[in-house]
């Protein structure tokens, strides 16, 4: 039985949306597209076939299990095959920076969040929940075909291919507050970890910020806050 | 076997910090305190101990079907029952109001913020998840019993109960944006289900906003939205 395997070469877009988002933006990584034969024959259906006939994708009606196998509980009648791929950042822009993210949901609504507002690059510090998970990439609504982003080993490594731009960590321990700060571009949001934040060693990269907050809560939940940087970067 | 009903009058905190959140913030809510026969006797244990003598709630520690029916996946050694209460709101300050919201993790997620950002008040229109359910309180991370929270059956009775303040309906078809919008206080900042939004009649309900987001992507993901308005209030 076929199933997303983490350190295989290929990963599956599920449910209709996700697949046309897969054809429409990135066709060349998509290698086969699956219709459940239980998928009702309708003008979504007639408009799938013609899309992935237009962009040469092999067409698979007759294989139901897939669908046990990869879609667990919901109820996906189309899915979509493509190659795991990284991307070369841009240097310019907005760059998110995710040191060892633990959890997938987080990060497909950071990617979301990330194409909401025009985001260059997603940068991954690994290691790091798994961006290609089917999960991920439905928590996503879309937008992980739409986020330029690539894994790097470390923030060196990361900091290194970079060069030149401004870093702002976000760090509850940092001193400047992001709604009082201009920020420069292009430049790098860095965020640590769900539990455990950026260790104290980021203070000593670029200008570190945090997000006035009450003492209420000990911090806020990582793709708030990211999404949070990302507006006061945008505005 | 006791489990958490929906309508049934009492709830649980469930992990060591909830039940110390409770005991601390809301003692009088807390009807009994469980500890596992597997909890190690440690320090942590005998400040709990303690704590809930001061307060006077019943300690029960030889109850270990409660923890297998309440705390699922998670390995909880220490819960708490409390009572299900609404609050008054405060007629000052920022609310967060939810028209409809579906989705557990998210409620939980917009109370961790709602606290992060002083929120005086969250309203939620039913339908809605069911802001007791301990998944709800557990994503909260303890501010649950921090954020005063009311339900009301229609937006027209919580409107009715609140009377004079700026109403700010987020919404995509909205024509003013968020960050070239002075917003008045109080106000009261309103967002609708996860998936539908809030409906077209609310574009005459006070002043509709929308954040800016490029065409990428339909919407924000709900708690990012909301988290992003409560920012943009308060710087």
């Amino acid at each position: 039985m076929e199933k997303y395997e983490k350190d295989g070469p290929v990963s599956y877009a599920l449910g209709t949306q996700l697949v046309f988002t897969l054809l429409s933006e990135r066709p060349e990584l998509a290698t086969k597209v699956y219709i459940s034969p239980k998928q009702v024959r309708d003008e979504t259906y007639a408009k799938l076939i013609a899309l992935a006939t237009e962009k040469k994708v092999p067409l698979i009606e007759n294989n139901e299990k897939i669908f046990h196998a990869l879609s667990g509980k919901d109820n996906v009648m189309t899915l979509a095959e493509f190659k795991k791929s990284l991307q070369i950042l841009p240097k310019e822009g907005i760059h998110v920076v995710l040191v060892n993210p633990s959890n997938m949901g987080n990060l497909g609504t950071i990617i979301r969040s990330a194409a909401a507002f025009n985001v260059a690059g997603l940068a991954i510090i690994t290691p790091a929940a798994d961006i290609y998970d089917p999960k991920t990439i439905r928590s996503s609504m879309g937008a992980f075909f739409h986020v330029p982003f690539h894994l790097y080993a470390s923030f060196a490594d990361y900091q290194k291919e970079m060069g030149e731009r401004a870093y702002y960590p976000f760090m509850l321990k940092a001193s400047a507050l992001v709604n009082e700060t201009a920020l420069q571009k292009p430049c790098s949001l860095i965020f640590g970890n769900e539990a455990t934040g950026l260790p104290d060693s980021y203070l000593k990269v670029g200008m570190p910020l945090k997000i006035p907050q009450s003492s209420l809560v000990d911090s806020l939940n990582l793709d708030n806050a990211v999404s949070i940087a990302l507006y006061a970067a945008s505005i």
